[in-house]
């Protein structure tokens, strides 16, 4: 018999509750049969040649050799000598979309009934250059550092989204008003995408305006594409409108892989409780299947964990409810059986 | 008879719905008698030396012996040439804090029953310092420019702020964890108010936190320090939660004066039509009262207001009443008298 070819995928089960709710999606992935084989990866970090920490080598391998992989938090090591490993990943595979669809879910009334945007937001640059100086003693600059590539190829991005998706408009984000050289380079970048996808509508919209609207009538909009530090902004916020970040997926797409992730933190208060819920990592598990060609199992499960939340009866303790994370687990589980 | 002393004010009325909505705050100031002289001042720009259009020197000289003035929204020429006439007026009067009250209009209900914060921004520097270079073809930097002697005076305000109004708690927002060295300034700035206020409650948070938390439980926050841009964000999302900036007053204090102003547009499309709120305006001018040593007169003007808002049947059309803007003040005087 035919069975189709199965994909490796990497897997970073991450810090704190994530190797549970990486566990979870592992085992719903089997129950579904899904033709994907983990490759586990361990991010724990190592010392580099310049005596800073980080990534250990191998983890980067095995996303450049699989092209895509699943990641839980991360914790953020304290102290000068660290780097965000989560920023890290998306640097150093060169991750320059990061797309953070949000949407209401059915049967979990919020203060909104109407959300569904996806954020998109250039992944590599901006606010998150990394560069600062120190001028003279009390006087920092840090450098907003806006490219033409990076910004034609996130808006390039946003449009294409869109049109796939069959989505109506795409709003670009940005205060060109202010700084009127890089998110005016941002915008124009963006309004010739916008030509070259005449079907798709376009508009530009001020930062805080749709900060502004957003919270007062979130179907104004659609796509939004954004720099960095804006998209870090809106998608929490727009998570925050319709539940928050354990349930929203996300995922960092470049051009030679793709990283998924749950963005919410490692909660070390309740990891190893069983009490996580793993609805952000499921999500962003399903957003790396569509990726893969393999959307017909993704949106299965997709609909198996959308009823478990609507049906309420195996909601974990983030959404009221009672349930244990594997409680929650092996009901989309038998959902799909 | 004793009367208190006249003080002098510099009026602006502004473009669009501004000489309406200040007309207004003229009438209701006159039928309560409040003790303050207007000095109207045109704003309309003039050629500088450098060929640049900005506010003409008569107007930053009536500010600058008044030490105290009310402004409408001004329109921001198009093209190069032109400054933005709002940000030229807080820069050239180094006016370090922008205070932003926004609560909840009894009997105005919207998704949200218990917002009560102040956002307080700096309001000189950071993301808006216009330090902007093209390094080379379709690379663009911009300098954020954080200085400890800014970011002192405004924590320190923020600290004296809350203290003063009986406010309980100041959070300091940041995104130190990217930006480390110069949100990482502003938050040592922060620290170390927070030491000489030892009775008012400290924390720190990310912004991408606090906008998650906003919309969902706005009574979290209290009174919030911030960097130039993210207050722009999180001043206009708090707006959204209560009815949006039609209803929310502003003050930008200096050391040597301060400027009061209703942050919404100039609405060109109502213009002239006496159909404008002026709420925005008239709480502002209600703030400049309170900054003038004439709060008796601030708190009746005040109530009147917001009881005719309470009341709802002389609301303007943004409220979603019918009332004309001369209405509405009418109704305001007749409380007053
Ligand atoms: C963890 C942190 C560095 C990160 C960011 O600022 O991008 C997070 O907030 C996110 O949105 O993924
Ligand atoms: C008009 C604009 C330049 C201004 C800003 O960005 O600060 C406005 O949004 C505000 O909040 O006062």
């Amino acid at each position: 018999r035919f069975s189709s070819q199965v994909q490796k995928a990497t897997l970073i089960p991450g810090d704190g509750i994530g190797p549970e709710i990486a566990a979870a999606v592992q085992k719903i992935f089997a129950v579904a049969k899904v033709p994907v084989e983990w490759e586990v990866v361990d991010v724990t970090p190592v010392k580099y040649p310049d005596g800073k920490y980080g990534i250990p080598q191998s983890a980067l391998e095995s996303m450049n050799r699989n092209k895509v992989g699943l990641k839980g938090p991360l914790m953020t090591p304290i102290g000068k000598g660290h780097r965000s490993l989560n920023l890290a990943l998306r640097k150093e595979l060169n991750l320059y979309a990061n797309v953070r669809p949000c949407r209401t879910l059915e049967g979990y009334p919020t203060l909104y009934n109407n959300v569904d945007v996806v954020t998109i937001r250039e992944n590599t640059e901006g606010e998150y250059s990394g560069i600062e100086h120190e001028i003279v003693d009390g006087v920092v600059q840090s450098i907003k550092l806006i490219t033409e590539e990076a910004s034609r190829r996130v808006a390039e991005f946003a449009f294409k989204f869109a049109k796939e998706q069959n989505r109506k408009k795409v709003t670009a984000v940005h205060k060109a008003n202010i700084m009127r050289m890089s998110d005016g380079l941002f915008l124009s970048c963006c309004r010739e995408a916008a030509a070259r996808f005449p079907d798709v509508k376009f508009e530009e919209k001020y930062l805080d305006t749709v900060c502004l609207n957003m919270v007062q009538d979130p179907s104004m909009y659609d796509v939004l594409v954004m720099p960095n530090l804006y998209g870090d902004i809106l998608s929490d916020m727009c998570a925050g409108l319709v539940g928050g970040l354990g349930l929203t997926p996300s995922g960092n797409i470049g051009m030679n892989g793709a990283l998924f992730e749950s963005v919410h933190g490692t909660a070390p208060d309740i990891a190893g409780k069983d009490l996580a819920n793993p609805t952000a990592l499921l999500l962003s598990a399903v957003m790396m299947l569509h990726h893969m060609g393999l959307s017909k199992y993704g949106e299965k499960i997709e609909r198996a964990c959308l009823d478990v939340i609507k049906e309420g009866k195996h909601r974990t303790g983030d959404l009221g409810g009672k349930a244990k994370c594997s409680e929650f687990t092996n009901e989309i589980c038998s959902k799909l059986q």
